[in-house]
């Protein structure tokens, strides 16, 4: 059972609220108190108690901004005051790591992100890296006191409720106790939350890249691997234990390759990296600019790296066919390196859905590429690492000093 | 947007809390006020309120029962009356009509099935026939004023906001405006509303079978056709029209046959009922009788029936353990025929997750038989019913005179 209680008190409506005001500031920037009375439905005075809570804690101001080109007296506008409470963002990639400090309201404040040899390394290598970049974003001193959580993105299978890595086949781990490590050396006392990489780009283009305010979308991220991130009803799918999204391993070609999961014929094998480059007569491995020399082949006319992109495409629509009638979204985003191939293979996407996809479904998508760009996940991270202070802003505001650190770490 | 008000006051936590009451006495049977108090987290007197305005309205009554083998007062149990609150459930399958009167609780009080010739029809034939079917079921004069709802399950294609049936190929229809000609024909002042009949056992095999109490669940509904009910997060998934769940027009052999949908390879066309029985050396459309003659072959020690059973087996692994790793499940539950296949194909399931599926999702699902049998998408279509009134009653309540026929109708 997730809810023991499903009954609402006055102080439930009263958390629920402070929560609702905190989330929208934070996902949508400024607003006047009566845009907040219209938005939320609450009365003038309970709107101004809530900002009240929030400005006695320092986490919210409000300005009297001159209403551009409108007459009579300007409104003021309630802001959150970034600097006050801070997330610390950890992202683990395939070829790099990063680190960003982010404030409430997702301004970036500083970001670090060093390449990294591809391959195996240890838990400890990575963490010991992890924790000399997160030095140098999170050197002012009010940072550590203002710090609500940390979020990691890593390029793995993810178990939500303890960040247990069960596998990630890029780095060899497998059953890694990441979290234990971090939190040990890191010596935060916030809750650390872990998450699949492209879990966390659907949340960050959910929140404030190219699928805002959509409430169905698949986000395919396309890096090395093929994750997926899946928002269904505008939350996120976790699935039983955090592992769902794993598109990338749906078995979609009996005759296809082996999958470095050990199946056979995932849908990774055909759309990932790996399967462009030998295609395009590259050895898999290649890498970034591996891609980026068959985009410009492909762009002067070379039939082997067009039919390279043509295969991808191919598949690509096969794939999306089948979550089309699956999930019925209203938005596709491909994320990661596919929005690079995005303009190549588009319209052999689209031709595969009108073939394959049912009529129902199939009109009412748009495929679309990611708009955040690199640091998609890094971003979602920081919401991860917001989410708890979101979803209960009163036990940030007046219990503060007796929240142990969460479960997680 | 779907919530235009995201604050709460404290008449939406009264709706809530008796929302919360009557689903709890609906879906689980009666409970005593100090069950309630401990299941809700609401006071004793708050409690007190809410259990008097069902009694008055005569939803509701408390009996003092006597507590088997526990000494003291027995105390008294609150429980529904069925007969005030009635939903009228129909059901449009491949070779059948069914017509149910089912009560608040569940209690199913009167159920009507005839089969039908299978291929296409009209509309408006099929309506007819679900009149007359309605009429016999309901043909007690209290049945037509305590009637809150009509819920509808159909093998085909709905988009949820109107009822519309997009498309129902085993009924030859397409757009076909189903709502609109039963609302005519039964003028009944109580809104309809309409569902695939996957989604709608998958929905009754949440709240009263296979799958009570889990909150990711993947309902395959194998009949003539194969679909989909997804749980997730304990709610139905529905995509951004109603469409989703479509599982078994998801593309699974690129070397396979041409689907009825006009795609190629559905997971339909390797283990759909035609599948199995041409595969057993039966005419696709024999129907249940040839199915059950595959069944007591492969008893009997048939190498064809063996094998046939033997590929549906391996294509329901290969399409189950790309669910498995999109959706991470706790549990997958066969329907409709399919579950009369189950003891057949388990081990071939088994096997090809075991070979296929990402080791972490796999661990965690279980696949089990359906529970309901032959009704299930009828319950479903009855709770479908229902869920206006549950989701506030506070509306059925105190406003009912001037609640008008639902958008749906």
């Amino acid at each position: 059972m997730r809810r023991v209680e499903i009954g609402q008190r006055s102080e439930t409506a009263h958390r629920a609220n402070l929560s609702a005001i905190l989330r929208e500031l934070h996902l949508r920037g400024p607003r006047s108190r009566s845009e907040l009375v219209r938005i939320t439905g609450l009365t003038r005075s309970a709107i101004r108690g809530l900002i009240g809570e929030f400005a006695a804690a320092g986490l919210a101001s409000e300005d009297r901004a001159a209403a551009l080109g409108t007459p009579g007296r300007p409104s003021a506008l309630v802001h959150l005051n970034p600097e006050r409470a801070l997330a610390l963002a950890l992202e683990i990639a395939v070829d790099s790591l990063a680190v960003a400090l982010v404030g409430l309201g997702g301004e970036v404040l500083a970001l670090a992100r060093i390449d990294r040899q591809r391959g195996h390394t240890s838990v400890e290598q990575v963490v010991d890296d992890l924790v000399e970049l997160a030095a140098i974003v999170d050197s002012r001193p009010t940072a550590r006191a203002a710090l609500v959580g940390v979020g990691v993105s890593i390029v793995g299978v993810v178990r939500r409720s303890d960040g247990l890595v069960s596998m990630a086949p890029n780095l060899g781990w497998r059953d890694a106790p990441l979290v234990e490590r971090l939190a040990t050396a890191l010596d935060l006392p916030v809750p650390i939350a872990v998450a699949n990489d492209a879990d966390l780009g659907a949340l960050a283009e959910l929140r404030r890249g190219a699928a805002r305010g959509a409430e169905d979308v698949l986000f395919i991220a396309g890096e090395v691997g093929v994750g997926g991130g899946l928002i269904v009803g505008g939350r996120p799918l976790t699935g039983t234990a955090g592992y769902a999204g794993e598109v990338g391993h749906m078995p979609i070609n009996p005759d296809g390759v082996r999958c470095g999961c050990g199946s056979i014929g995932c849908w990774e094998t055909e759309i990932g990296e790996g399967a462009l480059l030998v295609r395009a007569g590259y050895p898999p491995d290649g890498g970034r600019a591996a891609v980026e020399a068959v985009l410009r082949e492909a762009e002067a006319g070379s039939p082997v790296a067009r039919g390279a992109l043509d295969a991808v495409g191919h598949w690509l629509g096969v794939g999306l066919a089948g979550l089309v009638n699956i999930f019925n979204p209203g938005l596709v985003v491909l994320g990661g390196r596919l929005s690079r191939l995005y303009p190549f293979v588009a319209p052999t996407i689209e031709a595969e859905l009108d073939r394959l996809a049912l009529p129902g479904p199939r009109r009412l998508v748009r495929v679309v590429p990611a708009s955040l760009g690199v640091n998609a996940s890094l971003l979602g991270a920081a919401e991860l690492a917001f989410e708890p202070l979101l979803d209960d802003p009163a036990a940030w505001l007046h219990e503060r000093q007796v929240v142990p650190v969460l479960a997680t770490a």
